[in-house]
């Protein structure tokens, strides 16, 4: 069943949600190439056999970036997998097209966090939606750095509704948790999914999360196509101001083996999260995607090390005691406190 | 709905199946160990909440073994999660008990294979079921090593019956393959889950795969709950005269950091398959297993490299265009024409 509120989207819908989203593929990837003095983006076109393509864009062994990938794709099927159908039961039977952008850069020095973003569109017959954010993943953080990240983020939510932040930056902590370590994957950011504008802002999957709840404070929030694409947009374009003064301020800091060996064992759990709870992953796995660019987020080298334990009252401790759970970051005091004694303040 | 023709396991099953699957783990150790010769295992026990316990023992850093996990645990529910329950409809509303012994090692020189086994002993309510096996998974594999792992299980498999490695090898070629990859885990072995004697070999989820199809050619084939407890007995302790020729024949062998880089991209394979496909690793996550021990298979070291491709005719295409497909290791003298020219025959 539709529901009676939802708008129409423009004719040129399409169209449009494809030129902001390669667009944006390509103002990223300049940012990025600018950044890192060295890398440059190698570009692979592809097609998919069932309907679409997309242009996959690497980086390797760059000044900053040990690998990045930015991946913009643009495909159409015949029938959306159940994983999406359960949520959105509206599209079953209906032909769909999803135009999207997603990133991961895994950086070399462990004091610059891994990052990924990723925004995407989706049609398929009497429904459409906008999904995406970007989280942050640090190794050794910086309450500053977190603070940046999440203050950038919030403002472009807040350009479009100043009530989006809370329902976005809450969605997120839930959606990027490793549930069999109990653990978030890093400090967030924002995540929104299925925004068509019919007034729900939150339709996670799990209806008792903190998102929900937030949501419901804030009632029925009707956007328009419009509203929602300039969301996506300004979302997109925040990130290089979100993420570019961190590596600034970063990438000097010197670091040991043992750092190195600590940030390629927490890439495990980048690699845990991805492939196990990533609805993005599984999607294109299951939607037979192209399983290179589908993959690009995996980190160049990464370790696992049986019972690891970070020694008490470390920085590397620092990290899961406060760092990989969800925080109130601008309004918390006590965050401060625990991050002085440890130098990771600013 | 029982099948009639399950027969009732003996009134000391759980503990005898407990025994046995204890025995191996010791068994391995004791091998391992004397075969790596600097190594030791360190053991951990552990509880369950919900009941049972386990014990954990990992090999870090040996001569021959870079990191090497044998897991023991004994475990009981009050609920089997779904992915079982659709296999084993019958036990569906019953307390649960399992008992299993896994194991993964993961040799540091590359021309030695992983390996991964796991005996498993269910039982639930009406039902109860043996189940597990052992792969083998080269970087640079030889047609002899292959031959003589394949070897040595079939005749543990022969030991009981005759007919069973003819379901057992090809379910395994079904089982350990990546399906977004289109590639075998490995070279196989043998693999066989829900066996309780019943009359049908394979239980397993494509049934138009090959060990179907062998299954019917069989046709109803009961055994004893005795006879499957030697079936898990006979080819647990095949497992090390499988194995161990190997390492005394390879380890000597020298390689070069090129090679290693391989093997380490391989490893991320391995990575893929335990996060993705396991079934068995599915399990111990969503019946709030410890994840240590769930994950101890994991390599202690992986990588991943976008868009690698390896040069025509090199000793690594090799690897992935004979020996990750599902082959008859025995009858098909090919394989020997495509192993010689690149020294991979003996």
């Amino acid at each position: 069943m539709v529901s009676e509120s939802l708008t129409i989207p423009p004719s040129n819908s399409r169209s449009k949600a494809k030129a902001l989203l390669i667009g944006l593929q390509e103002e990223i990837c300049r940012g990025l190439e600018a950044i890192d003095g060295k890398g440059k983006f190698q570009e692979e076109t592809w097609d998919r056999p069932e309907g679409g393509g997309g242009k996959s864009r690497v980086m390797q062994e760059g000044r900053v970036f040990e690998q990045g990938g930015v991946n913009f794709s643009e495909v159409q099927g015949d029938a959306l997998p159940s994983s999406i159908i359960n949520q959105r039961p509206e599209a079953k039977g209906h032909k769909w097209f999803a135009t999207g952008t997603s990133m991961v850069l895994h950086p070399k020095n462990p004091y610059i966090p891994t990052v990924h973003l990723n925004y995407r569109y989706f049609e398929a017959g009497p429904v459409w939606w906008f999904g995406g954010g970007a989280d942050l993943t640090p190794f050794y953080p910086y309450l500053s750095d977190t603070r940046h990240f999440h203050k950038i983020h919030k403002e472009a939510c807040d350009s479009i509704n100043p009530e989006l932040h809370k329902v976005f930056k809450p969605w997120c902590d839930e959606y990027f948790f490793l549930k069999h370590r109990n653990e978030s994957r890093g400090v967030g950011g924002i995540f929104f999914d299925y925004q068509d504008g019919s007034g729900s802002l939150y339709k996670g999957q799990n209806s008792n999360g903190k998102a929900a709840l937030k949501s419901k404070e804030i009632g029925a929030k009707k956007l328009s196509w419009e509203e929602l694409f300039s969301l996506a947009k300004s979302c997109g374009q925040a990130f290089l101001p979100s993420y570019a003064p961190i590596i600034e301020k970063r990438h000097n800091q010197s670091f040991s083996d043992s750092q190195r060996e600590f940030q390629l064992y927490r890439r495990g759990r980048y690699v845990e999260f991805n492939l196990v709870w990533d609805r993005g992953t599984i999607f294109g796995l299951q939607t037979n995607g192209r399983t290179e660019s589908i993959l690009m987020s995996l980190p160049p080298l990464a370790r696992w090390e049986y019972g690891f334990q970070a020694p008490i009252g470390s920085r590397e401790a620092l990290l899961t005691e406060v760092f990989t759970r969800p925080q109130e970051w601008f309004t918390d005091k006590t965050l401060e406190e625990k991050c002085l004694p440890l130098g990771a303040l600013d």
